[in-house]
């Protein structure tokens, strides 16, 4: 009963209709949502109707639609993303209020880097990334922590490519890679230049759960120019402080 | 085809076994999920499953099931939230660092006060507000701000009762609060003391969408002996700010 004639479950449709609403596109009808989620109009109202009543999606005096703060509250309620980004604030604040340029915390998430939370400075440099942003694994100093961390059979599905190029300075050679990968492991940090943006250099280290599994990596991103070795210092003070503190609340 | 055969749609029952989730249970199995949700074993292990699918839930090795990242994500991406709360949270971490006290942003939803950030100092004093945590209207100073500049609809309805205490210092005389309502929309801001906690005393401010409407309330908790006068200037000249960064980022 909770599938449709297609075969697609309601869950998947409601997933694509969430799917259509972006950084960039915050506000939509009911209609630009069946279009963009590939739905019939009729099955995009309804459930867009649906949605509405449960308080997922906010509708305004214009019957456009928004993504609903009921959503926003179920979904960081009971969260691994807010218990862990808590954890590590205060650490990050202090790493941002000493280096004055991007402090970044990354989770593994479904084969991708996802951002969950960034600390910006007004006079940092350039940065793409984005909080609930993502970037492929092997794109960016935070992603190479964790690829380097993660689970090997992940590790060789991404060295098996395609591995593509976010700028031209991005490793995309397999060999090179994994090098580099082991690299990460054996000294506990990456400093990689150019890889996202040819302006800057990213600096990343590992987030331990306790003394064991790897749960985030914690970044900067320093102009070019910048030494890297205060931000290293610092990052790795900072991470040492989050696995204390997770530790401490862990449930 | 997308309503069970008591009536209730799919998207009711999604929302249902979400909100079984929350800060004290992140974790549970599919017999428990189904169980809080009051959904029968079958449907409760075939929802979950589901869940499971899109990545809204996760499964670990020993079958237990918590909110997924994906979730996280998709509420996040496009929400009014994060966008609210990044314009804000520079001039929240100036207000912290000044003041050594917790700072809070919240919003109206479904008639009740929401936060969506809080900072806290390591220093600062009793505080039970969580991030995605929930007070009545009448409760807080945040409450109060946003009740003053609610709907005349909404505020008619509390009015009404019932106005519970959350401790024995809340306003719940209808006409005492009304009073105390018209004074937050003269003077633009509250001190509260005692209203959630006897030890504190809550100031909030309204923070304001360019010069129209308030969308938000910006707040300080501090210990029941210190002097607001200071509190209250900071949180003016930050919810001055942070409507001044909502107005450049309008989309």
């Amino acid at each position: 009963m909770a599938n449709s004639t297609s075969g697609e479950s309601v869950t998947e449709r409601i997933v694509r209709i969430l799917e259509t609403f972006g950084t960039d596109r915050t506000v939509q009808t009911a209609a630009e949502i069946g279009r963009r989620a590939g739905l019939p109009s009729s099955t995009a109202h309804r459930m867009v109707a649906e949605l509405v009543d449960c308080g997922l999606l906010d509708r305004d005096e214009e019957q456009r639609v928004r993504l609903g703060m009921r959503l926003w509250e179920l979904a960081l309620r009971g969260s691994r993303a807010l218990r862990l980004r808590q954890a590590a604030l205060p650490f990050m604040e202090h790493v941002q209020a000493r280096l004055r340029e991007h402090t970044q915390l990354a989770v593994l998430e479904n084969d991708e880097t996802l951002f969950i939370e960034r600390l910006s400075h007004p006079h940092a440099g350039a940065n793409i990334t984005r909080i609930a942003g993502r970037l492929p694994l092997h794109a960016s100093s935070s992603g190479l922590v964790l690829l380097a961390h993660g689970p090997e059979e992940l590790r060789e599905r991404v060295l098996a490519g395609p591995l593509e190029a976010v700028s031209p300075e991005t490793v995309t050679d397999p060999a090179r890679l994994r090098r580099l990968l082991a690299g990460i492991r054996r000294d506990g940090v990456v400093v990689a230049p150019g890889t996202v943006e040819a302006v800057s250099t990213g600096v990343a280290v590992p987030v331990r759960e306790g003394r064991g599994e790897v749960v985030a990596a914690l970044s900067a991103v320093l102009p070019r120019a910048t030494p890297t070795g205060r931000a290293v210092e610092e990052l790795r003070a900072a991470a040492a402080g989050i696995s204390a503190a997770i530790g401490a609340h862990r449930p």
